[in-house]
C-alpha cells in the first residue's frame, strides 16, 4: 500500500530506489528466569539461532558475489559473520544462560551492551563505529529467536537501482561507509538542517530528508521509495502512475542540469553588460571541488563551523589550517571567504558545548552564538584566526565575522585579529598582512546602523536567513510558525536595500550569501535592487547564472524601485510576477 | 557568618527582616526493616515524637497570642496541630510500623504521600494546597525522630520586624496565605520573571528575588536577611555596618516614596506646558487599586495573559469579563488598554500548553506566541475578545493586539473582532461598538513597515522589551548575553523614533509601554523624541512624573535630535549625560 511521509527538506533533488534500512533500533526484550532443567534447552535454542543467521549471511555473500556487488558489501557481510562467531559475544551469552539462568534473548542483549561498551573505548573512530555492526548482527539473531520475519535483504537491489538509506539517524561512519556505494538518497527520523546527514547529502548533491520521526519503523527493507528532497517528501511503494510521473520529473531535472552544465564557463553578464559575481557557499573543504565544477567565481561563504561539528575535540590550528589551505589552493587566486565560527553551545557542537559549561539558552537563536561566543572564548577564536591567516599566504583569503550588532564587537574582533597576527609573527608563520575583513549583516540592528561597519570593515555580506528570522521574529525551523517566514516582507527588502545602498556609497563590496541569493525566482529582484555579488550553494549556481544571462538591470531597476515602495503583500506578489 | 546570594531581580525595593522558611523539601529518609521484637519500641518512639511536636505547636500558639500576632498565624498553628492529631495520618503510620515492620521515619513519609495524594484530588484549590501544611507538620516530627535541631520558629519576629519568606518555590496558596501578614519580601530558589511569586510581589510592591538556586538549603529560620529586590541580592546575616547602610538606604527610599506620593494629584505637565499622559501597566485585576493610588491617567497595558498562568483550566468568558470589568469600573471613564493574550505554549501557561499539543519551540521567543497563537486558536481568542468587548460597556476600553508583523495578521485579527461582536449581538450582550483597536509595535518588521498598522488601527503601543530583543537578537533573560541588551542602541532609538513620527503624521496616538517608559533615566530622552504617552508599572509612575515636571520638551527636542544622529555608543552616552 502506497503512503507518503513528510520531513525536513535538507538536500534537494529526486531519488527513486529501494529502501536499505540501517538498524540502530533499541533492542528491547523481556527477561525471564529459566528453570534449572530448561537451561540446556535454551543453549540449544541459542545455537540453532546462531546457525540460522550464519547460514543467512553465507547466502547473502554468495548472492552478492554472483550479482557482482561492490567489494565493500562482501566485506561487511564477512565482518558480520566474524562478529557472530566471536567468542567474546557468544561465550558471554552462554555463561549468562548457564550461570544466570537468563533467557537467550535477554542474555544476548546484555552481552551485546558489554561488547559495545568495549568498542566505545576504542580511540579509532572507525572501530568505535563498528558497534552498529554488532547490534545489526544481534538483531538478526533476536529475530530468529523471536520467530520474527527474517528479512534477508536481497542485495540485488544494490546493483540495478539506487539505494535509499533509511535510518533512525546516520553516524559519520554510516554515511562514509556508504559513500562509495550507489546511494541515491538519505532518509532519517532524527536530525535537523545541520545534522551530519544533511551536510554529507548536500556535499554529495544527493537528496535527503531528515526529521521524519517515524519513517524507519514504517518502512521495510527493499520497499520501493520515491524521495523528493526538495519538498521533504517520501513516497513509499508508489503506484505506477506516481512512479512514472516522478521518473519523468527526475529525467527532466537531469536534462536541465546537463544543459546548465554548458553554462559553466560562460561569463555571468546581464543583457546590459553588468558583470555579476557568482560565488559558492561551502561547508566542508571537499565541497570546493563541486564549486569549481560549476565554475564559481570564488567561495563567498565557507561555513567553518562544520569543521567543529559532530566531534568531541576541537580541531587544532594545524587541522583547521589544512582545511582552509585545501580550499584556498583549489581556488588559486580567486577569493575564498572564510566565516569564523557561527555556532555557540549547540547540540551539534559537542566540543564547544562543554566549553560553554552546558549553558542552556532559553532561545539559542538569541543567545551566546557566533562572534558573541568567540569573544567570550578568545583562545578558540585566536586559534581559528591564526589558521585562517596562515592559509592566506596561499591565495586570496577574506575573513568574515558573523552576528555583529554592536560597534564594540567590531572593535574587539579586529583587536583579536591583530593579536593573532602578532602571534604568527612571533612564531614566524607566513600570512598575508593585508587580509580583508568583512562583517555579516544578519541582525536588524546591523542593517539599521551601518556606520561602524562601513568605518571599520572591508566588505559586507548579508545573511538573509538570519536577517529575515530576526526582522520578523520567526524561527523558520519551527514548524508552527515557518509559514510566516517571508523573504518578501517589505521590512526585509528595506534592510537589504539599505545595506546595498550604504555599501555602494561607501565603496564597500556587499554580497548576499543567504538562501535568497540561491533562489532563481529572486535573482531578478536582487539584481534590480543593485546586488552584483551572489553567493549560494554550488547546486544552485548555474540556475542563477541562467537568470542573470536573461536579465537587464537597466530595465529591472525602476521596476524594483516601484515594488519597494509597496507595503501590501498582494501588490508585492503582483509586481514580482511582472518583473 | 555573613554571605551574599544572587538571583533574578523581579520586584524592586529593599526589605530587612528575618527569614521564614517555607518547607517543601523532599523528605528523604532511609528505610529499614524492624525486628519483630523492636516494633513496640518503635511505636513508643513515634508517639514520643508526636507529643514533642504537639508541645512545640502549643508553645508557639501561646507565644503568638501573647505577642498579639495576627489571627491567621494562630489559625495556621491550629491547623498544624489538627493535622498532627489526624488519625488518617497517624493511624496509617502506626499500621505500617506494626504490620510492615517499617521504621517510623519511613512509615511517616509513606503515609504522608498517601494523604497528600488524597488532597491532590480536591476540587478546591485552597484545600489542595493544604498538602504543604501536611509536609510541614511531618517535617517537624521527622526532625524530632532524627534528633535534628527543632528550630521552633520564634514567631515573635513576626511582630517586631518584617518577615522575608524563603522557599524553594511559592504556590499561589503560599503567597495568598501570607498576604495579610507583615511580609517584607519573597525569596525563592525556582521561578522566573513571570512566576507567580514575581507577579504577586510586583502587585504587592514588595521586593522579590527568584531563581536563587540554593538559598533555601543555606538559610535557617530566623536568620537576619537583607533583600535587595532591585539588584537581585540577598545578604544573609549582615554585619552591623552593612545593616546600617541598608537601613539608611531603605529609609531614603521610603522618604523619597513618601515625598513623591504628594505628586499623585499633580498634572503631569512639562515646564513648557506639554501635557504628558502617564498610564499604568498591570498584570492582575487587583493591581488597578495600586494604579489609582499613584494617580495613573489610565491603564496603558493590562497584561491579560496573567489570568491564564499557573492554572490547569482556561478562564472562561465570564471569569475574564469579571476581571476586565473590575479594572474598567475602578478606572471609570479613563482608558483601560487590555492586551490580548501575549503567550504561547509557555511553561507558565499549562492550560495553553496542552492546547498546543505540547509543541516544543526551539526558540520560543521566535515561535507560536501572542497573536500568532490566537489566530491558530480562534476559539480561545474569540472567548477573550467577547469578554473584553462586554467589559467595554462599563467605561473606555481599548483593545491591544500583541506581536503583529504581517499585514495579513492585522486583517485576520480585525475580522475575528468583528466576529466576536456579531456573536455578542446574537446573544444580546451589551458592548461598546466603537471600541478602539491598537497594535503593539514590538517586532522590527512592524516598526519598519507601519503602513498596514496606520491604515487599519486606532492606536499604537511600542513594546520596547521585545523590540530591543529582536532588533539586537538578544534574549535578555539569557544571562550569557544579557549584557548586550541595550535600550540605547541607535537601531532601537531609530525604530522608536520612526514609529512616533509615523503615528504623529497619521494622527494616531502612540505610547511606549515597555520598561523604557518606566525608567526615569530615559524620560527626558523619550520626551525629546516626541513621546507624550508613557505606560509603566505603578511603582515607577511618580518617579517618572517627577522627571516630566522638570523637563522642557522645547529644549530637549533639538538635543535629542542631535543624539539620534550619532552611532557611536560612547558619544550617545555622553550626549545622554548632558540631556
Amino acid at each position: 500500500m502506497s503512503f507518503t511521509l513528510h520531513g525536513l527538506a535538507v538536500s534537494g533533488g529526486i531519488a527513486i530506489g529501494h529502501a536499505h534500512l540501517i538498524s540502530h533500533a533499541v533492542l528491547e526484550v523481556t527477561q525471564y528466569q529459566l528453570r534449572e532443567r530448561d537451561v540446556a534447552d535454551e543453549l540449544v535454542r541459542l545455537d540453532a539461532a546462531l546457525a540460522v543467521v550464519a547460514g543467512d549471511l553465507e547466502a547473502l555473500r554468495e548472492e552478492a558475489n554472483n550479482a557482482g556487488s561492490p567489494g565493500e558489501l562482501s566485506a561487511f557481510i564477512d565482518l558480520h559473520a566474524m562478529l557472530l562467531a566471536d567468542p567474546d559475544l557468544t561465550a558471554g551469552v552462554r555463561s549468562l544462560i548457564r550461570d544466570g539462568r537468563c533467557n537467550a534473548e535477554w542474555a544476548l542483549v546484555q552481552q551485546m551492551q558489554e561488547v559495545i561498551a568495549q568498542f566505545d573505548a576504542f580511540e579509532d573512530a572507525y572501530l568505535r563505529e563498528r558497534k552498529h555492526d554488532i547490534s545489526q548482527v544481534v538483531e538478526r539473531v533476536l529475530r530468529v529467536l523471536q520467530n520474527k520475519p527474517r528479512k534477508i535483504t536481497s542485495r540485488r537491489a544494490m546493483v540495478d537501482a539506487e539505494l535509499i538509506l533509511v535510518a533512525n539517524d546516520l553516524s559519520p561512519a554510516d554515511t562514509l561507509q556508504f559513500k562509495n556505494l550507489k546511494v541515491g538518497g538519505f532518509v532519517t527520523d532524527m536530525g535537523g538542517a545541520t545534522s551530519h546527514t544533511a551536510i554529507v547529502a548536500r556535499s554529495l548533491a544527493i537528496p535527503a530528508v531528515v526529521g521524519m520521526q517515524n519513517a524507519r519503523p514504517l518502512i521495510q527493507d527493499n520497499d520501493l521509495l520515491i524521495l523528493d528532497g526538495t519538498r521533504g517528501m517520501l513516497i513509499v511503494d508508489p503506484d505506477a502512475r506516481v512512479l512514472e510521473e516522478y521518473r519523468l520529473k527526475k529525467a527532466g531535472i537531469e536534462l536541465e542540469r546537463n544543459k546548465r552544465m554548458r553554462l559553466k564557463t560562460a561569463r555571468a553578464a546581464t543583457l546590459d553588460g553588468e558583470l555579476i559575481e557568482l560565488h559558492a557557499n561551502i561547508e566542508l573543504p571537499q565541497d570546493a571541488e563541486r564549486a569549481k565544477e560549476v565554475g564559481a567565481d570564488g567561495i563567498g561563504l565557507f561555513r567553518s563551523e562544520f569543521l567543529f561539528m559532530n566531534r568531541d575535540e576541537l580541531p587544532d590550528e594545524d587541522e583547521q589550517y589544512e582545511a582552509y589551505r585545501h580550499v584556498v589552493k583549489a581556488f588559486a587566486g580567486k577569493p575564498v571567504t572564510i566565516r569564523t565560527l557561527d555556532i555557540g553551545a549547540d547540540k551539534e557542537a559537542r566540543a564547544l558545548r562543554s566549553r560553554a559549561g552546558d549553558h542552556l539558552s532559553p532561545n539559542p537563536a538569541l543567545g551566546l552564538r557566533a562572534i558573541r561566543f568567540c569573544l567570550t572564548e578568545p583562545q578558540i577564536f585566536l586559534t581559528q584566526l591564526r589558521a585562517i591567516l596562515r592559509a592566506s599566504q596561499h591565495g586570496r583569503v577574506r575573513l568574515l565575522i558573523p552576528m555583529l550588532a554592536h560597534a564594540q564587537e567590531i572593535v574587539q574582533a579586529l583587536a583579536l585579529i591583530e593579536e593573532a597576527k602578532a602571534q604568527l609573527r612571533e612564531s614566524r608563520h607566513k600570512f598575508s598582512a593585508d587580509i580583508e575583513v568583512g562583517g555579516m549583516i544578519e541582525i536588524p540592528a546591523a542593517a539599521l546602523v551601518l556606520g561602524p561597519f562601513l568605518r571599520h570593515l572591508d566588505f559586507l555580506s548579508i545573511g538573509t536567513n538570519d536577517l529575515i528570522q530576526y526582522t520578523l521574529a520567526i524561527d523558520r525551523s519551527d514548524g508552527a510558525v515557518a509559514h510566516l517566514y517571508d523573504p518578501l516582507h517589505p521590512a526585509v527588502l528595506q534592510l537589504i536595500l539599505k545595506t546595498l545602498h550604504a555599501g555602494a556609497r561607501a565603496g564597500l563590496p556587499v554580497s548576499v550569501c543567504g538562501e535568497m541569493a540561491g533562489d532563481p525566482k529572486l535573482t531578478r529582484l536582487l539584481l534590480g535592487m543593485g546586488l552584483r555579488q551572489f553567493s549560494m550553494h554550488s547546486a544552485q549556481l548555474l540556475e542563477v547564472k541562467q537568470q542573470v544571462l536573461k536579465a537587464d538591470t537597466a530595465l529591472l531597476a525602476p521596476q524594483v524601485s516601484r515594488l519597494l515602495k509597496v507595503d501590501e503583500p498582494e501588490k508585492i506578489a503582483e509586481l514580482m510576477a511582472r518583473l
